[in-house]
């Protein structure tokens, strides 16, 4: 099957660039000694996880219960989950997955701890915990030293948890002071006799700093693989290596400054992020989709120069953000060239559990 | 089951408000003599297509031909794709779609009916037709009356199509000269002896005043199923008759100010549509969603006073706009009181072509 065979909108993904920049972050990570341990969330594909792994990652991080026992499945035996589980039945099913693959939870309070320790222990087990330090992101996570010492302390005392390090998503800029904090935060814990074997650093803006930074053992990435333009924003990805792509039909032409395209939110989400528009069209790279529709695209044309597109043209657009944007579509079209070398089912799509 | 036992994210409906909302506009449009076509992109679901064309509804509208071929196959036996289908694989299935149902479609320029009339009559068929008019909302549509008689008059004339009337989306607010723009357009149809008979008007915001508007003979309705904070701002449904909520966890407690719940963009979307904040917790409504990663929502809780949530604690939050929430979950939960009827499928989620 080719690309023009495909109807839209559909989800292109360009082999030839993911593998180029998964291997490029590899090579960095084992350049410097760091563990990738890539964010799934991006793609929620099990071919890429693969694929990942393949190529050196120390296993995956899956932000939901639900797609990592779809990675499981799929023969990944090593994930994080970064993301407080909480209730009865997801602590059953995190007891059932530990069985089958190495799992690694988190916590920022006792209150979440505390029930995932005495899940294990009833079933005999015990589990790696993290804790989350917010290092000024201001989301999850412990809120000092002193919360942090002392939970790492709680969890180390705790049937069915085993401590096994601190993780972060640092605020993007702030390095300098998440080094300061993970040095004295070490330091403070071995003084207490206990170690901190995984120090995991996570988001993609920062990734290319990460050994400079002094303290960090593992890393988080996921929008790496895809590229789009917020990551091109921050430096960390070249229009050209940018390996997702929507494509889209332009269905309507009403007035010479206007196009519409069959790619509303529903196909692009309303991530706008600050950017001027919500995609950039590869063809048409100085117009505007400066609104969006559920269904339609509405594209501002007045800045475009020559040959403006015609009603039934199909153009491609990379999107503001790709991880929202894969999670919309059953399948995505992997492509080398124009081939679709196979459309591959999105299998942790919609795992909202 | 009971609400109780679902995991969270999920997506909780009020099946006595969605019939009563349902009988509600039901009733306006019989009283009124307006055909009352719903658009169940809000929704899509088969139960509640069923149950809109049990109590009265002439069809309804599916923006996607995906959609519809889910509809038909649930039985749903008139259907109204309000977007200009391209493409010779979307004219092949809508073909196929015609030979079952009755399948009205929608045009704006003379590129988008051609490719129509020539699969439909290459098939020995023709398809019911209608001119799309842009009266304000600058989205697909005609641009004069001049353009509208035009193409009218040209599918009239076109073998597989059979020309039926005029639709808009009209803006919000803008009915005075959408009546004027209609009265004008029927009547220099007439003046060429062609009659229109469907006069098509959608959105929810305006829908309680279609009846002041004189030529509205049929109306879309999508959002009316549900209601959300975009429509109680509309002022078109009561905060208590909504009928759908997500059911969150508060998964972390980090500051007395700032909880985070387990609703991320990938569970209520980015829609902020001016609004104060990413949705209303029915049990804070002081409290504010005031940012979205992906799987985290963000809530400041300084203006809650009282008692503030703990860890653990689920709580139901009111979407700004509940059509994209449907379109992020594979099951919604049909509820009676406390009780869950039925997880339905939404069978037509995902449907992008």
């Amino acid at each position: 099957m080719q690309i023009d065979d495909l109807d839209t909108p559909s989800v292109l993904v360009d082999l030839d660039r993911v593998e180029a920049n998964l291997k490029r972050w590899q090579d960095y990570c084992d350049r410097h000694g760091i563990a990738n341990r890539p964010h799934i969330k991006t793609h929620k594909l099990v071919e890429f996880a693969r694929l990942q792994v393949a190529l050196g990652a120390h296993g995956i991080a899956c932000q939901k219960l639900g797609e990592a026992e779809v990675m499981a499945d799929a023969g990944i035996d090593d994930i994080l989950i970064p993301f407080n589980l909480l209730g009865r039945p997801k602590l059953e099913r995190a007891v059932a997955l530990a069985k089958r693959i190495r799992l690694i939870l988190v916590a920022d309070h006792a209150e979440v701890a505390d029930p995932i320790g005495k899940a294990f222990a009833e079933a005999g087990m015990d589990v790696e915990m993290l804790v989350e330090c917010d290092t000024g992101a201001k989301r999850n996570g412990t809120q000092s030293i002193e919360e942090t010492v002392a939970l790492a302390r709680h969890i180390a005392a705790t049937p069915g948890l085993r401590f096994a390090g601190l993780l972060t998503y640092p605020p993007p800029g702030g390095q300098p002071n998440v080094a300061a904090y993970f040095a004295e935060t070490v330091e403070r814990l071995k003084a207490h006799g206990i170690e901190a074997p995984i120090l995991s650093s996570g988001g993609s803006p920062d990734m290319w700093t990460a050994h400079t930074q002094g303290w960090v053992t593992e890393h988080r990435s996921g929008t790496y693989i895809y590229g789009d333009r917020m990551q091109i924003r921050a430096g960390c990805i070249a229009l050209e290596d940018c390996a997702l792509h929507v494509l889209a039909t332009v269905v309507s032409r009403p007035t010479a400054d206007r196009a519409i395209l069959d790619t509303g939110s529903k196909a692009l989400t309303s991530d706008l992020a600050g950017l001027n528009g919500y995609g950039r069209i590869a063809e048409y790279p100085d117009a505007v989709i400066q609104g969006l529709s559920e269904e339609h695209g509405h594209v501002d044309l007045s800045a475009v120069q020559g040959p403006r597109p015609r009603i039934g043209e199909r153009v491609r657009i990379l999107p503001n953000h790709a991880c929202p944007v894969s999670n919309l579509y059953d399948h995505v079209a992997l492509c080398r060239g124009s081939n679709v070398e196979t459309l591959a089912k999105v299998a942790a799509r919609g795992r909202l559990t």
